[in-house]
Formats: structure tokens, sequence, C-alpha cells
């Protein structure tokens, strides 16, 4: 899993703070993390359809939906791909006792092993929101937390001589 | 994950089948792959103990106990390492708004939803033997499978001018 999804988790469950769209400079300067690196996570993100690049000087990036309505699966999926980890190249048709290619219509058996166990993976990220996560945040810190987060985003960031907004990034 | 768990778990389901000890470079040529690949396989396995690699002109490679003990989840781990997918970096230690390392003793929101995931996967992994796999053989292609690679095992490769044994491969 690529490093890309702890820090697209982290913004979502930021933006489900923010009152107004959020530049991606912004979110770099709250994690502290190479602006370009963070854009390149929200803009998959965007790509995905999770969030919106609102365009302009009051732009940023904002969920395109309900928090509860989005689950950590399609964060994951959204920044490292659909696709499973472990991918059959179909070793049993190999050697001098290959089976034929007309016998491997049903995946083998290992192959079953390893989706089987892909799928109970997805099904427990499916089965957490970022709302979620964000209450997880409330549990370990209190709810002054994330609000302090929202104070935080809804202060303009002098120091930058522009907005910061997404389009810089694209 | 690595494209070796794959070798790695055809090679022991092909060890449920064998006889006597099998040289590293006669399950290469069963699978028609590199043999110092397959050999790097095979090593992993038995610096985990799941294999013992018996010295001699009629050595090779031998589980070290009953596949229905041997779990498709110590496979995996023996190739790829027991470490997590996820790795946490502690984002939320970042920034201006950085929780502080003493408030950070219990894992993450995050890290606990992606850790439960991987909880999940490991268990499905764990619930199924090498055993189980073999008879997954058996069910996609009848008995005679199996029993044709124990066959073949069982016939001294004439080609080679050694035994191929694991010591050559190490």
């Amino acid at each position: 899993m690529s490093g890309g999804v702890e820090w697209a988790l982290h913004c979502c469950v930021v933006l489900t703070t923010a009152s107004a769209p959020v530049p991606a400079a912004r979110l770099a300067e709250l994690h502290d993390v190479s602006g370009s690196y963070l854009a390149k996570q929200l803009q998959a993100l965007s790509r995905a359809g999770l969030v919106n690049s609102v365009q302009g000087k009051a732009g940023g990036y904002v969920l395109t939906r309900s928090p509860e309505l989005l689950s950590v699966l399609e964060v994951v999926a959204a920044v490292d791909g659909p696709q499973p980890a472990f991918v059959c190249t179909e070793i049993r048709q190999r050697g001098p006792l290959a089976a034929a290619p007309e016998d491997c219509t049903r995946p083998c058996a290992i192959t079953r092993a390893m989706a089987s166990a892909e799928a109970a993976w997805r099904a427990a990220l499916r089965d957490v929101s970022v709302a979620d996560l964000a209450r997880g945040v409330d549990e370990d810190y209190g709810p002054t937390a994330l609000a302090g987060i929202s104070g935080w985003l809804a202060v303009p960031d002098d120091r930058s001589g522009d907005s910061g907004g997404p389009a810089a990034g694209r």
C-alpha cells in the first residue's frame, strides 16, 4: 500500500471539519508536508469523484458527499487503484504438466484463497466511513480537536501570496 | 504483495504430493521458471521453518509438517514478511496543530481501521491450509492431477548432471 493512502485519509478527515473549500496549500501546511506531494493525492481523490476542486480565489477542495457515505475503501482505491494485491500469473499453465487454458476458466485454488482474503479486507474497509474516522479523532482527543482544525482552516493564511487553490497543483 | 508468494504457494502444494525430497531444480523444471528465482522463495520458506532442505544426492525440499497444519498466511508471511501493508507515519504529530507524542500512545483512528481490515485478511488466510489448496486442485482437475505431479516427481531427471539439490541454490 502506498504512503499516499495515509495522507489522503487524513485530508478527508480534515475536510469533514471545513466550512468552506480548503486549498491544497493549506492542507499541506496543516500537515507539514510538500504541497506538490499532497496535491497528487488530492488529485487522485478528485479523479475518483470523492472530492471536488472549486476554482477561484476562495477555491479549494471539498468532499463531494456526506462523510457518512464515503468509505475508507473508496479512499484507498482512489489512491492505490482497485487492482487486487495478489495477481495470479497462471502458474498452473506452465511446464511439462501444464493445465490446458480451456481447463482454466475458474481461478485456481490459490487465487480463490487470496481473493477471498482480499474480499474480507475490502469488506472491513467498506464498513468504515470517513465520518467514523472523524468520530474516532473526537473519541481520542475530545470534541475540541477537530473543532480546532476547523477554526484553523477558517483563518486565511496571510503568509501565502495567493489563495494556494487547487488550480496551482494542476 | 510480491510475485514470490504465488510461486511459494504452488511449490508447497506440489510438495504435498512428494514421497521424497524434491530438488529445487526439479520444482523449477515443473514450473518452467528460473531455478535461482525459485530457490529464493524456497529459502524464504526454509528460513521460516516451513520446509526443510535435505542435503545429499537424494536431497531436496520437504514440508516440515502436515499440510493440514500449514496455513496460507504462514507461507505469505515467510515470503513477504510479517509487516503490515499499511504503515502509520504519525501524521497527527505533524504541523501547527500536531498532537503531542504523549497523547499518541493509542494508534490513531485511521491506523485502527487499516489494522482491523488487515486482521480480517490475515484471519481469512489463516483459515486456509496448504492441504485445502491441494484439495482445491483435486476439485478442479480430478484426483489424477496431483497424482500425476507426484508420479512426475518420482521419476529422476536424467537430463541433469547432478541431483540439483537445494545445496546448489544456496
